[in-house]
Protein backbone atom coordinates (compact mmCIF):
# COMPACT_ATOMS: atom_id res chain seq x y z
CA UNK A 1 0.00 0.00 0.00
CA UNK A 2 1.40 3.36 -1.09
CA UNK A 3 1.76 6.22 1.95
CA UNK A 4 0.21 8.98 1.85
CA UNK A 5 2.70 11.05 0.51
CA UNK A 6 3.47 8.63 -2.26
CA UNK A 7 0.03 8.69 -3.30
CA UNK A 8 -1.01 12.38 -3.51
CA UNK A 9 2.27 12.84 -5.51
CA UNK A 10 1.26 9.76 -7.97
CA UNK A 11 -2.32 11.03 -7.98
CA UNK A 12 -0.52 14.76 -9.61
CA UNK A 13 1.23 12.64 -12.06
CA UNK A 14 -1.28 12.73 -14.50
CA UNK A 15 -2.24 15.70 -16.88
CA UNK A 16 -5.97 14.85 -16.87
CA UNK A 17 -6.19 14.94 -12.94
CA UNK A 18 -4.11 17.78 -12.88
CA UNK A 19 -6.55 19.32 -15.24
CA UNK A 20 -9.67 17.95 -12.77
CA UNK A 21 -7.91 19.93 -9.59
CA UNK A 22 -7.53 23.08 -12.04
CA UNK A 23 -11.66 22.19 -13.22
CA UNK A 24 -12.22 22.13 -9.65
CA UNK A 25 -10.22 25.60 -8.34
CA UNK A 26 -13.06 27.36 -9.96
CA UNK A 27 -15.86 26.32 -7.78
CA UNK A 28 -17.29 23.18 -7.46
CA UNK A 29 -18.60 20.68 -9.89
CA UNK A 30 -20.18 17.27 -10.60
CA UNK A 31 -18.86 14.41 -12.32
CA UNK A 32 -20.60 15.33 -16.22
CA UNK A 33 -19.13 18.66 -15.41
CA UNK A 34 -15.75 17.72 -14.63
CA UNK A 35 -16.12 15.27 -17.76
CA UNK A 36 -17.30 16.61 -20.43
CA UNK A 37 -13.74 18.52 -21.57
CA UNK A 38 -12.38 14.70 -21.53
CA UNK A 39 -15.13 13.15 -23.08
CA UNK A 40 -13.95 13.49 -26.88
CA UNK A 41 -10.06 11.82 -25.86
CA UNK A 42 -11.56 9.05 -23.21
CA UNK A 43 -14.07 7.56 -22.21
CA UNK A 44 -16.39 7.77 -19.04
CA UNK A 45 -14.98 4.91 -17.07
CA UNK A 46 -11.53 6.44 -18.04
CA UNK A 47 -12.64 9.82 -16.59
CA UNK A 48 -14.08 8.10 -13.52
CA UNK A 49 -11.29 6.17 -12.30
CA UNK A 50 -9.13 9.27 -12.78
CA UNK A 51 -11.34 11.23 -10.19
CA UNK A 52 -11.23 7.75 -8.44
CA UNK A 53 -7.56 8.24 -7.89
CA UNK A 54 -7.69 11.73 -6.79
CA UNK A 55 -10.48 10.68 -4.30
CA UNK A 56 -8.35 8.00 -2.86
CA UNK A 57 -5.39 10.83 -2.84
CA UNK A 58 -7.55 12.87 -0.53
CA UNK A 59 -7.48 15.36 -3.37
CA UNK A 60 -11.18 15.57 -4.30
CA UNK A 61 -13.79 14.56 -1.67
CA UNK A 62 -17.44 14.44 -2.94
CA UNK A 63 -20.32 15.99 -1.26
CA UNK A 64 -22.81 13.65 -0.05
CA UNK A 65 -25.18 16.18 0.84
CA UNK A 66 -26.60 17.38 -2.76
CA UNK A 67 -28.04 14.68 -4.65
CA UNK A 68 -26.24 15.28 -7.60
CA UNK A 69 -23.49 14.95 -5.27
CA UNK A 70 -20.76 17.89 -6.49
CA UNK A 71 -16.85 16.97 -6.11
CA UNK A 72 -14.46 19.88 -4.50
CA UNK A 73 -10.95 20.43 -4.33
CA UNK A 74 -9.60 19.22 -1.18
CA UNK A 75 -6.42 21.91 -0.08
CA UNK A 76 -4.94 19.78 3.18
CA UNK A 77 -3.56 16.61 0.54
CA UNK A 78 -2.00 19.59 -1.54
CA UNK A 79 -0.40 21.04 1.86
CA UNK A 80 1.17 18.33 2.95
CA UNK A 81 3.10 17.97 -0.23
CA UNK A 82 3.79 21.53 -0.55
CA UNK A 83 5.33 21.17 2.20
CA UNK A 84 7.82 18.03 1.68
CA UNK A 85 8.75 20.27 -1.13
CA UNK A 86 9.40 22.88 0.85
CA UNK A 87 12.25 21.81 2.91
CA UNK A 88 14.25 21.53 -0.58
CA UNK A 89 13.83 25.56 -1.59
CA UNK A 90 17.23 26.11 -0.39
CA UNK A 91 18.18 24.18 -3.67
CA UNK A 92 15.94 26.03 -5.84
CA UNK A 93 16.84 29.56 -4.61
CA UNK A 94 20.88 28.32 -4.43
CA UNK A 95 20.41 27.44 -8.25
CA UNK A 96 18.73 30.92 -9.65
CA UNK A 97 21.76 32.60 -6.61
CA UNK A 98 24.17 31.13 -8.99
CA UNK A 99 22.19 32.10 -12.18
CA UNK A 100 21.98 35.13 -11.03
CA UNK A 101 26.07 35.30 -10.09
CA UNK A 102 26.70 34.17 -13.68
CA UNK A 103 24.34 37.01 -15.25
CA UNK A 104 25.71 39.59 -13.46
CA UNK A 105 29.43 38.74 -14.24
CA UNK A 106 28.19 38.66 -17.91
CA UNK A 107 26.70 41.88 -17.66
CA UNK A 108 29.82 42.84 -15.82
CA UNK A 109 32.25 41.84 -18.95
CA UNK A 110 30.19 43.47 -21.53
CA UNK A 111 30.40 46.47 -19.50
CA UNK A 112 34.17 46.58 -19.77
CA UNK A 113 34.07 45.33 -23.05
CA UNK A 114 32.44 48.70 -23.81
CA UNK A 115 34.79 50.52 -21.88
CA UNK A 116 37.60 49.01 -23.56
CA UNK A 117 36.33 49.91 -27.44
CA UNK A 118 35.02 53.18 -26.16
CA UNK A 119 38.79 53.69 -25.79
CA UNK A 120 40.14 52.89 -28.63
CA UNK A 121 37.54 55.36 -30.71
CA UNK B 1 5.86 9.72 -23.14
CA UNK B 2 5.00 11.96 -19.85
CA UNK B 3 5.39 15.61 -19.70
CA UNK B 4 7.70 16.93 -17.25
CA UNK B 5 5.59 18.15 -14.10
CA UNK B 6 3.63 14.46 -14.63
CA UNK B 7 7.40 13.02 -14.76
CA UNK B 8 8.84 14.92 -11.71
CA UNK B 9 5.38 13.62 -9.37
CA UNK B 10 5.79 10.37 -10.31
CA UNK B 11 9.42 10.65 -9.71
CA UNK B 12 8.67 12.04 -5.87
CA UNK B 13 5.68 9.25 -5.46
CA UNK B 14 7.89 6.76 -4.00
CA UNK B 15 9.22 6.97 -0.10
CA UNK B 16 13.02 5.13 -1.81
CA UNK B 17 13.63 7.70 -3.93
CA UNK B 18 12.49 10.46 -1.38
CA UNK B 19 14.75 9.15 0.95
CA UNK B 20 17.27 9.42 -1.52
CA UNK B 21 16.88 13.18 -2.37
CA UNK B 22 16.91 13.91 1.24
CA UNK B 23 20.26 12.13 1.35
CA UNK B 24 21.13 14.59 -2.00
CA UNK B 25 20.06 17.51 0.32
CA UNK B 26 23.18 16.44 2.98
CA UNK B 27 25.07 16.88 0.10
CA UNK B 28 26.72 14.68 -3.23
CA UNK B 29 26.97 11.44 -2.56
CA UNK B 30 27.83 8.35 -5.18
CA UNK B 31 25.74 5.64 -5.89
CA UNK B 32 27.34 2.78 -3.66
CA UNK B 33 26.75 5.83 -0.59
CA UNK B 34 23.20 6.23 -1.70
CA UNK B 35 22.50 2.32 -2.48
CA UNK B 36 23.62 1.47 1.36
CA UNK B 37 21.14 2.62 3.20
CA UNK B 38 18.78 0.14 1.15
CA UNK B 39 20.91 -2.70 0.06
CA UNK B 40 19.01 -4.81 2.98
CA UNK B 41 15.57 -4.28 1.78
CA UNK B 42 16.35 -4.05 -2.06
CA UNK B 43 18.84 -5.02 -4.97
CA UNK B 44 21.29 -3.08 -6.78
CA UNK B 45 19.27 -3.28 -9.16
CA UNK B 46 16.35 -1.99 -8.39
CA UNK B 47 18.09 0.79 -7.18
CA UNK B 48 20.08 1.74 -10.04
CA UNK B 49 16.41 1.88 -11.19
CA UNK B 50 15.19 4.55 -8.98
CA UNK B 51 18.07 6.62 -9.44
CA UNK B 52 17.55 6.29 -12.75
CA UNK B 53 13.64 7.29 -12.55
CA UNK B 54 15.22 10.70 -10.50
CA UNK B 55 17.81 11.68 -13.06
CA UNK B 56 15.06 11.21 -16.08
CA UNK B 57 12.61 13.41 -14.22
CA UNK B 58 16.31 16.07 -13.59
CA UNK B 59 15.61 15.57 -10.04
CA UNK B 60 19.57 14.53 -9.78
CA UNK B 61 22.51 15.29 -12.17
CA UNK B 62 25.18 12.86 -12.04
CA UNK B 63 28.69 14.87 -12.42
CA UNK B 64 30.54 13.56 -15.51
CA UNK B 65 33.87 15.45 -14.07
CA UNK B 66 34.94 13.40 -11.14
CA UNK B 67 35.57 9.91 -11.97
CA UNK B 68 33.13 8.54 -9.09
CA UNK B 69 30.66 10.78 -10.81
CA UNK B 70 28.97 11.69 -7.55
CA UNK B 71 25.04 12.82 -7.90
CA UNK B 72 24.06 15.75 -6.64
CA UNK B 73 20.20 17.15 -6.09
CA UNK B 74 18.84 19.40 -8.90
CA UNK B 75 16.36 22.19 -7.19
CA UNK B 76 14.73 23.33 -10.54
CA UNK B 77 12.71 20.70 -11.34
CA UNK B 78 11.29 20.81 -7.35
CA UNK B 79 10.53 24.14 -8.26
CA UNK B 80 8.60 23.79 -11.19
CA UNK B 81 6.31 21.49 -9.06
CA UNK B 82 6.45 23.45 -6.24
CA UNK B 83 4.91 26.70 -8.76
CA UNK B 84 2.56 24.30 -9.50
CA UNK B 85 1.39 23.88 -6.32
CA UNK B 86 1.22 27.26 -4.79
CA UNK B 87 -1.30 28.03 -6.77
CA UNK B 88 -3.83 25.91 -4.65
CA UNK B 89 -2.50 27.50 -1.57
CA UNK B 90 -5.69 29.45 -1.06
CA UNK B 91 -7.15 26.32 -1.12
CA UNK B 92 -5.19 25.01 2.20
CA UNK B 93 -5.21 28.65 3.52
CA UNK B 94 -9.07 28.73 3.24
CA UNK B 95 -9.48 25.38 4.61
CA UNK B 96 -6.87 26.44 7.61
CA UNK B 97 -8.88 29.27 8.05
CA UNK B 98 -12.33 27.38 8.27
CA UNK B 99 -10.65 25.41 11.41
CA UNK B 100 -9.54 28.50 12.98
CA UNK B 101 -12.85 29.61 12.40
CA UNK B 102 -14.16 26.44 14.43
CA UNK B 103 -11.65 26.42 17.31
CA UNK B 104 -12.92 30.08 17.63
CA UNK B 105 -16.18 29.10 17.59
CA UNK B 106 -15.72 26.03 20.41
CA UNK B 107 -13.43 27.99 22.91
CA UNK B 108 -16.25 31.13 22.65
CA UNK B 109 -18.63 28.46 23.63
CA UNK B 110 -16.85 26.89 26.09
CA UNK B 111 -16.52 30.26 27.48
CA UNK B 112 -19.95 31.06 27.81
CA UNK B 113 -20.68 27.44 29.29
CA UNK B 114 -18.26 28.69 31.87
CA UNK B 115 -19.83 31.65 32.50
CA UNK B 116 -22.99 30.13 33.33
CA UNK B 117 -21.73 27.71 35.44
CA UNK B 118 -20.15 30.29 37.67
CA UNK B 119 -23.75 32.16 37.76
CA UNK B 120 -24.98 28.93 38.98
CA UNK B 121 -22.44 29.05 42.30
Amino acid sequence: MQDNLSQTFSALADPTRRAMLARLAKGEANVSDLAEPFLKDMSLPAITKHLKVLEKAGLITKSKEAQYRPCKLNGEALKTASDWMEQYRVFWEESFDRLDEYLKSVTAKKKAKGKKHGRKK
